[in-house]
């Protein structure tokens, strides 16, 4: 039995709800699925400001997973939130689905391109893609400006809007794939695949299924440097409880 | 029920053997893996010469493959020998070991070396590093002057001259992750691994795990332009059983 | 006397007779052009699958080339069909016309554009680019969607189609120069450059002096290492006649 | 009257003041300096975990600070943790001291080489080379192993270690200039410079003046997008006094 | 007393003044700004050949602030003419505008668009905006087609085409930052940030800013290397009189 | 008959000698080579200082050139001398000898090594490699130490110190194929070559039969834009002879 421990960075518990669900569907058979999100932290990740504070809950999470035995993590917001101290304190893998995405995406073409919320996140993104090595591949930067929540207060006026966003990306650039910029949108990826004609990833899938293979082969993050577990080390104030013995 | 059909792209019978193993040792519980080889070619492949022919039996295999109803390929030998015309030839996805190995490696750490056999076909291997996008992540091209039909007759000198490379390279360059460079290597990836205390990744199975992922996510290589359906085409003399009407 | 074989990849005769003429039109008065073709392979090449089968037909003719004493190759398609594979084969250089019309085009200005057939063979110009390094100077990608034998059934229809997307090009984009994306169309190379005032680079001419220039300087492909001469190898099946011993 | 906060990420107070000194040199007649540490957070910053909860001490330092009027910011620690967020909260100009050194270094010459404490953090001072677009200017990464804590409790110790590993990356690398990778190097730039005979550059002198300048030129971080206000965010639990209204 | 001495490098004595206004008005309280131009080169710098002959003149006019007493240079003209043999000569740092624009921009937001004066001088942008490293964060090269002299000759109507080019930039490209390409510009500045709301660099207020802070923290141009005095050597003809002794 | 002038940036006349014999020795037997040095300049180029100086010298030649009927030019000094500015006022096309040795020998291998006089030129390579393209190519920048003027007064002392470095060189970096730096060295080029068994590209012999290709095959610098005929302008003081009317 594979046991992996898919964040949600984002305290809303409806969000986590989409991301299990996004996650159990791809999982292989052997392999157990705790969809989860963090006590503490923003309730919608739409700024870098939002992105700093959602790392610490990230990080929470993980700290949880380890103690209750876990292969590996896969972090469902598309900023990839606190992914290299993730790496650190995990004993196993640990992939943001940015990173999944962009995978699988250049797996099944030449060129992908991110459709996501609002187009402040973008600058995120063209960071995920550089430090990656995906900005040959990713040939598109696009928001369909609704909000992460807005997803789920209005699902009908989300897809559309998201629908109409990926059909004009393709009439301008036409990427080979479409990458879903965010981990709320995973409820619509299928349906946007039929209608595209065209694959679309979704990356808590893509996260799950790249962890899942990772374990099965045996390995997980490298230990031998950058990403040895995290020191001991005193947190102080507010922040005290990160303290690290 | 997941069918992968792992191409073994020489005509070495032996090779094939190692492959389907190490296929089948990290294959999901649904998943059937086929092993195979074609029927002409070069018996090992360790040049552009050799690598131009072998393509040639690998678009053979994936028509095969395509006859008996293949979910997605594997292409196992390290120069991906014929990857985008087999993309066109799948209605499933289609991996190569050097591909699926870059990407398994580039999500466990900042870096990656890869130590294949002999050093004049470390040239492919750094074409095929940058088309993938992977320059940055790759820091040394090594080899262990093994030939490739050397991993099967002498497989105790193959394995100390891989693992003195694998040494060494590790002094000089410090790389988060060993990618081993020939299907060959295979069945010493875990021994090194353990012995070596960092992630070493075969690309067969880190290909087999990836397509496996594409097929539960429900996607194919995109079939939009370059990648549709490889056209109708008169294929003469020699060659004319290739002809595609 | 400078013998330079210049190479048709495909198998239609009246094509490289087009290519031949371009050849001859800017050879030195002390090279002689011999012009041919394989005896396999496709008809014409628009696809990845076409061009895998075409480069073993280019083995062939370099096979033959040396047998003849040849002082330099030209391959005449723009996808460079088998290059690397060759240039070890071939005992002096080797250039493609995709390469040679990179390299003739840097030379002119800043940048080019690649007019070509049809639209499906851009990821093969896409990659050439990459490796050849001509990433920054090319700054266009864009077809006519006429097909390669068209050019030759209807020139006329071919001419004008060429020609609106040349100028269409410049509109968009206003390369320094254009390269035009196939050997079939070298015989419209000097009226394009003449209607549109700015440099047209044919790659049959391009890779013709290239090669000349080498020769005359009694360099040819580096024998030390990746491109040291093919080692022995039995190749089975259909391909055996293509065994080195 | 110029004011520039400069907020040392980490909650030691010593380190604080020799942070405050270094501004305070290089600060014109004009300019007043206000050192600073936050009362939450990592009492040093030696890996990606630490460097994550930084981050939200920076954001809590970047509010006080535009409460109380501020012309611009410097981030003391060599890991610009929390940037893009302070960028977003501040009214002024924020530049972290990996930023601002590698701008410094890479006006006096072609090359610079980082020379920092623990080797561990070398991976987060490549992500931000390639993120600010340093990567051709910055020739090696190297590490003296000295804790930083150790550069305060031992300050002998660690200038010779800090010295040797100087002298030893110039003796390989020959980079025109060295780029101290940790703020609590700030008091021995000054000796290293004179001992070295080639520029070095203290992240935090570099900061002030770079911020002095921009403030000088009136201009400030753009407002017109990605780093627009950060918008209002209910934050839950432990970081809810970080909720924007 | 710092003493910054900014170059002009035409002979055009008005342009000068602009100049000399806009470096004054940024300069701190203990910076004397010395503006001059050479008495030898093109009366504006609008080519290739402008540029190479205004190189001579900027070589004169550092000989003679190296006589005087200089701190650092500020080389007026957008694209940098001599910058390399300039600080080959000087002791103290030398900056040139399009550089010290480029470094400003980028600290302000993730993109910067240059607007020039006449269309045929963005090559030399491009050059330049590659040799710094800044080809991420440049996404546009535009031109208000206004002569440099015709900034002097007509500036509401230059001012007007100027504005014109900035917002057509703005909605074709939504940079967060402007960089004016011309010395010349430096007059318009203010009034084009307040009226664009975004950033608008000018360099020779960024040249100013950036070396007096070097200035400040102590460091010149490395002299180890490449940038170490230029040595004696004879001069002939026309240009004896730079004959090194 | 073609008309090639091989110009020596410098004012040495027996460097335009061996420059000349260099020329002729692989010229088409239709072309006629003006080998020519100008008026003014330094005597040898060993710095940035004395680039810019030999700038002048080369638009005078050609100038020149121009009024006496010329097909195309070489610019014989590896730094490419005022190759942009001579490419706006030459209507055939120009060829500057790095650039020429760059693609020569790029089309004969995987990679090169660039051997030079003095060190500290290897920045001035650094920046015209990056400018081409060709920095995946380039992977050695090496100097032998001996004055561009101590190839003519001691050849022998010379030539092993050349000799001695391209070893070491091929030793440390195994480039496929050795440029050399300087056109000093043509003389030498045939015996290294023999002497090294890998191909040496002497610059001026890339130059001649890349120029005489480029007349061949009809085209020229593209004169659409940015190398457009140098438009009018007064040229001041002792630079008035360079005045265009």
């Amino acid at each position: 039995m594979i046991t992996i421990r898919v964040i949600n960075p984002n305290t809303t518990a409806s969000m986590t709800d989409t991301i299990r669900q996004a996650a159990q569907a791809v999982a292989g058979p052997d392999t157990r699925i705790v969809a989860t999100n963090p006590s503490m932290g923003p309730v919608s990740i739409e700024s870098h400001y939002d992105e700093a504070l959602a790392s610490v809950g990230v990080l929470d999470e993980v700290r949880q997973g380890e103690q209750e035995g876990t292969d590996g993590y896969v972090l469902a917001c598309f900023g990839d939130p606190g992914l290299h101290a993730a790496q650190e304190l995990a004993s196993g893998s640990v992939v943001g689905i940015a990173q999944a995405a962009f995978h699988a995406a250049s797996l099944l073409g030449r060129s992908f391109a991110i459709v996501t919320t609002l187009s402040r996140t973008l600058g995120r993104a063209r960071d995920l893609v550089l430090e990656y090595g995906f900005e040959r591949q990713c040939v598109a930067y696009r928001a369909c400006e609704v909000p992460v929540l807005g997803l789920d207060s209005d699902p009908d006026g989300a897809y559309r809007a998201l629908l109409a966003e990926c059909e004009s990306t393709i009439k301008d650039c036409d990427p080979d794939v479409i990458v879903l910029g965010c981990a709320g949108m995973a409820g619509m990826c299928k349906r946007l695949c039929n209608t595209l004609h065209r694959p679309v990833i979704d990356g808590v899938a893509a996260g799950v299924t790249l962890v899942e293979g990772l374990v099965r082969m045996g390995v997980g993050t490298a230990k031998c440097g950058e990403f040895a577990e995290t020191p001991a080390k005193t947190i102080t104030g507010l922040l005290a409880p990160f303290t690290r013995e």
